[in-house]
């Protein structure tokens, strides 16, 4: 039978600045019967980056000029902090703002964020290098754990044409992130000349489906769908050359 | 445990116009111990299409001159069909044709498709209303097995700015297609006001992990996920006047 479970990891206590975001995965997984080799364990990024300490607090902000004339009655200060994240405004319709990150990630409000934040006044940024924070956590894990996973961290991103967010890869360790099936024939002989397949991003909306939102289900595990490779989810944005939609 | 199964459907012969979907489904579904109440089925556009008649066979196009001037390289007459099917394109770039289909949703091709066609010489199109199909199905899923389910029709769309494809919903019964979380708050009370999840299109591409493309597991059970309401499909398309990327 060929099947795949999403095991929502329940527990994780409230993050903050310097957790061991693996151990507490790692504790959380136990108490569901352990990794095994070969899962893919999905973290949201919002647990990443708060024990990564990319918090801001308004209070410390000084909007320029440009932040309070584009802020369409939004506090001007989460203005500045999303421009400060952003490498280019893609779309600009006061208060939405949708840019494109350091990273290259195309999403609104530079993925600032005031949800689920520590305190009222306080923004979430994305993690400076998401990779990165993935590859540490895998790392860890197998330490801890002594099991060989993937690591994805998801967010949540609003699209083009379609209404309603789904959540993606923005950091991905020790997995291919696209599945290329360039070549391979369909049963009856046509080449499937353009199929790429998002795998990380179709894993972190299903990831999505068992976190919730408001509930605190950080984390889960992906059971029976590893991907050969170790991809970055850099790949998973679209080269300048290659975008109809810059 | 807070856990989602996802569960493919194999064995299903090749389907040919008039085929019983529902029933063929059905008998699948029962070889891995039948559907229960609230599982979402989701079953690829191609095996619909394919049931429905939406094939057309390039032999009988003859392309207009405007379909022979896009094609860049491309038959001709499959730029035709394409065109057929395209209420307006969104961005040319020959060979690659992104257009809104009749039903309002932004895809390559508007939806047509050579691979995993009948024929070498065989396009399928998108059901004329895939909400439609769903429905059928659906009905005719609770008379065989008497399980109320809920069902999508998937199919692989591209995305602006990333690369690769995701499964989405395009058609869909007996389940909300997009969870509204307008209000909620979250654990310090900050209101998620921006927050409504395309839980129909993370469930699609949580489906195509266990279809994947060149297999023959054209339809899975997501078990462990349903959402209350009744919602169509289209309600996934941005209205017009909300997108900023038309």
């Amino acid at each position: 039978m060929r099947e795949l479970r999403i095991i929502g990891l329940e527990g994780i206590p409230e993050v903050v600045r310097g957790d061991d975001v693996a151990a507490l995965v790692g504790e959380a997984a136990e108490r569901v019967g352990g990794l095994v080799d070969d899962d893919v364990v999905v973290v949201a990024q919002k647990i990443v980056s708060k024990a990564e300490g990319r918090v801001v607090r308004l209070a410390g902000v000084r909007p320029s000029r440009f932040a309070q004339g584009i802020s369409g009655g939004r506090d001007a200060r989460q203005t500045e902090v999303i421009l400060r994240e952003a490498a280019r405004i893609v779309r600009l319709r006061p208060p939405l703002l949708i840019a494109e990150t350091h990273h290259g990630f195309v999403c609104a409000s530079a993925g600032v964020d005031a949800s689920n934040a520590p305190a009222e006044d306080a923004l979430v940024l994305l993690p400076e290098d998401p990779d990165a924070s993935a590859r540490r956590i895998r790392s860890r894990l197998q330490e801890l754990t002594g099991r060989r996973v993937a690591v994805i961290v998801s967010d949540s991103f609003g699209r083009a044409w379609r209404q309603g967010t789904t959540d993606v890869a923005i950091g991905s360790a020790g997995m291919g992130v696209l599945l290329d099936l360039h070549g391979r024939r369909d049963p009856v002989g046509y080449e499937l000349h353009a199929t790429t397949i998002a795998v990380a991003d179709e894993i972190s909306g299903a990831a999505e489906l068992v976190m919730g939102k408001t509930d605190r289900v950080p984390s889960v595990i992906v059971r029976g769908v590893h991907v050969a490779g170790d991809g970055s989810a850099r790949e998973l944005t679209m080269p300048p050359g290659r975008d109809l939609f810059r």
